[in-house]
């Protein structure tokens, strides 16, 4: 593999470089205290707001929708979640509702995850390309000291993953070829997005971004140019 | 003045956070050395690069051409300063003038800037709000160690200031209203776009950006929010 030409790593980051689970179930748990009538454990929430995600940014993928911020559907989001789950977002206080979609904003890495970046950032540009925008990153990356060299991804490039032109916009503002670019993801459709615009390819597993029971990204499901274990074990393969 | 309201700092950078005349002479020194002629100082070649760069925006700005990046601009700048110092830049390797196009990249802070981005990060969202395009003020951040929390700026806003939009936008990216943010500049034209905008202004006296020899904003001409000598003054009167 010609890691010689890669110039730049780019991260998915929820569940790739943060366990976006228990940070949202975390500041979930004194909400639903609150105005939950006992009914939701904090984790469900967290379960049902994330499988709202992607249909969440299908009609700005397929263009029936111009392109918003992340913050703006995860606030959609959070309203049909709570539906789902039995309770009316009308009886809560908005201010809470916005208060909760701040959860987004603090979530924890994981503990491979800063150290890794550190090394790696000596060598290599290093930026998440995430769906989140730039200041859920930013709020994100200050509270647990991501070291990003830039914060790309949707927002920049004005295209959600797995849509082409987030990859091949990001490439564009890092003035680099795609093969110059190696995509870090915990997720098979996301490295294989990737891999379809001409980026290096790096699969990192997560086996319980999802909790203790999931099924999904066990595996590479492609020969990607790499298959880590964390991101200690990327800088030791990287870094030689 | 309500600082308590303030989240968010953006910084000019080129004069404000960075010598570009001594950075930019000191890469044309050994390019002129080779293809020169013996004609041209290197100062000289940088101030008549830079006097080409507020024209050369002026075409974005009033629509007349799509928004494109600094760098793309910055390079037929080098074109134009060449020929009025006499030296037919066909006479010279398209890949020299690529090169020297990077001196932009790698320009130097001004001796207190490192330490006052640094101090001022602790309490504030500090990012750059630069006409350069985001893998110039990566390249340039990443081997001064300038601390941005993100970078904004002309490219993520699609707009060149003092145009408004480049203000606004980045308001609008942060997620903030135009007075929870405020404009660091050493130039009173930025500050005076910024403030239409309803930002908050510190004016920073670089009394050398242009050599020894500087007639132009030696002063503040507005009762800007804050006046200081240099970031080790703004992070004292902002930290308190």
């Amino acid at each position: 593999m010609a890691w010689d030409k890669v110039q730049a790593l780019v991260f998915d980051v929820f569940g790739t470089v943060v366990d976006w689970r228990s940070g949202v179930a975390r500041d979930a748990a004194p909400f639903l205290a609150q105005y939950g009538q006992g009914r939701v454990e904090p984790l469900a929430l967290a379960d049902a707001w994330r499988r709202q995600y992607g249909p969440s940014m299908e009609p700005v993928r397929n263009g029936s929708r111009p392109f918003v911020r992340l913050d703006v559907l995860h606030r959609e989001n959070l309203e049909k979640a709570l539906r789902e789950l039995g309770i009316d977002p009308n009886e809560i206080p908005p201010t809470a509702l916005d208060g909760l979609n701040l959860a987004w904003h603090k979530l924890d890495p994981w503990p491979d995850a800063v150290a890794g970046l550190t090394r790696l950032k000596t060598r290599y540009i290093i930026a998440p390309l995430s769906n989140g925008n730039i200041r859920l990153m930013l709020d994100m990356a200050k509270r647990a000291g991501l070291p990003w060299d830039a914060i790309l991804g949707a927002e920049v490039a004005q295209a959600y993953k797995p849509t082409p032109q987030a990859y091949l916009r990001t490439a564009e503002v890092l003035g680099l070829a795609p093969d110059e670019i190696c995509m870090v993801a915990a997720h098979n459709n996301d490295l294989a997005a990737a891999r379809q615009c001409g980026l290096k390819t790096a699969f990192v597993r997560r086996a319980t971004e999802h909790g203790p029971q999931q099924t999904t990204d066990l595996e590479a499901q492609q020969d990607w140019d790499a298959v880590v274990e964390d991101f200690a074990a990327l800088a030791d393969q990287l870094l030689g």
